[in-house]
């Protein structure tokens, strides 16, 4: 099943559920099929948005693929690495990704994300999976000069529009060895499998609900495999999670940065 | 002006106003003094909670007092350094603060909390205290020893309870130079003043609001005076910032801790 969040226009964001590849059937309450209004729309009519706001919060686990860990001079974590980005930072599907005027390398990172369904502490890697409402697709979008210039994550990766989420969430999905992929401009940059992450979905959630207490709507970002590279104002970048689908997001510059000198 | 979030006893929180020194004008939205719905409680009678809760954003701003970096060791920023508490971190006045089983050294920090009451982004410092509905207090705690393992403060900053907040926001004060005071069983642990801040309200307002769209209910949580120090089960830790009030709450052990053998 793939749950949506959509607007017609500038309207406040709804909820419903793909029904086949063309049809939206409306939800009352967001991810709650019991509540299924009766109301139908057609998917060509809405604007599909980032598919979990509000939420409580957004987990980043960095250094979780080998190669990509190597590729940034990077050892690989003993436990996994942790960093949070705030709901400001969040983009819809299709929307800008504004590179910042603080930032003279800011970088695509695809990403498998995991959408926490229920409420848990101290979750086992055995009852892991019964936590997650499903699957969608993140671009872990990261200034990669302020992040090691600051050492903490929270500027490099958390500045808006940093975030970028959808289409959709997948109910439906064995997240085991799905290809994860960016293209920058129909050009290949990122191809890996999850089953080359570190800590597995199930290892996270243990290591992350052993120290926050998982809430509904939360997101857990999964790390990012090798090839990020720069973003330049004019590009699109489009991130694919195998079973999942596409994420595009058109790069734009923020309208505060110097202009060169000419 | 006094806003105030409020139970009683398990119900959903609601909002108000402090009367006076012992009644609740209840308002039907938070923050929105025009929205009074006419009811008045005792507020004996009600239990205070956080006053910020649902919150979009806590961030944090470390090492923005002299004498604070001097006792970790640390040199002094040179813009401000900034991290994030997620939302479950937050605990209410007289709730407890568990420490959590992977830490032996988790610390009180003392600090001055401002509540953000608009949206703003790229704000400047001459515009920042337009941004701020009001002031309350934090205890920003800490497992130092996580901190500095992790080197991303995620974890060691960010775990359940790890954000007291409270006892109300206080929407007249100047907060140019404020005492700011730990006491951990009556017994003074740090007294800073918030004109020690190396960086100032404003300036941290224009400094985050470059990199993050702020949103009414978003929290800064403003750095803390030297004096910081451990906690341990059965102490009770109060925050005391001159002008707001005074945030007091139980330490009790995560039951998760494994014992010590006798």
């Amino acid at each position: 099943m793939r749950l949506v969040r959509f607007g017609v226009d500038d309207s406040p964001a709804r909820f419903g559920v793909l029904d086949g590849s063309d049809k939206i059937r409306v939800l009352a309450e967001p991810f709650d099929t019991a509540s299924a209004t009766g109301e139908v729309l057609d998917l060509a009519d809405v604007r599909l948005r980032a598919p979990v706001l509000p939420t409580t919060k957004i987990i980043g686990v960095g250094r979780n693929y080998a190669a990509h860990a190597a590729e940034l001079g990077n050892e690989l974590p003993d436990r996994p690495l942790l960093f949070l980005k705030p709901a400001s930072a969040i983009q819809d599907p299709g929307a800008p990704i504004v590179l910042p005027a603080f930032s003279a390398d800011t970088q695509h990172e695809a990403e498998l994300a995991v959408v926490i369904g229920r409420r848990g502490k101290d979750v086992t890697t055995a009852r892991a999976t019964e936590m997650i409402l499903g699957y969608t697709v993140a671009n872990d979008v990261t200034a990669r000069d302020i992040q090691r210039r600051d050492v903490q994550f929270t500027r490099g990766k958390g500045f808006d529009t940093s975030c970028p989420l959808g289409p959709w969430i997948e109910t439906d999905l064995p997240p085991g060895d799905l290809r994860v992929r960016a293209l920058v401009d129909g050009e290949q940059r990122q191809d890996g499998h999850t089953g080359q992450m570190i800590f597995g979905v199930p290892e996270l959630i243990a290591d992350i609900s052993a120290a926050f207490t998982l809430l509904p709507g939360d997101v857990i970002l999964t790390g990012t495999p090798a090839g990020v590279g720069p973003l330049a104002a004019g590009q699109t970048v489009t991130v694919e999670v195998e079973g999942i689908g596409v994420l595009t997001n058109p790069v734009v510059d923020d309208p505060a940065r110097p202009k060169p000198s000419s």
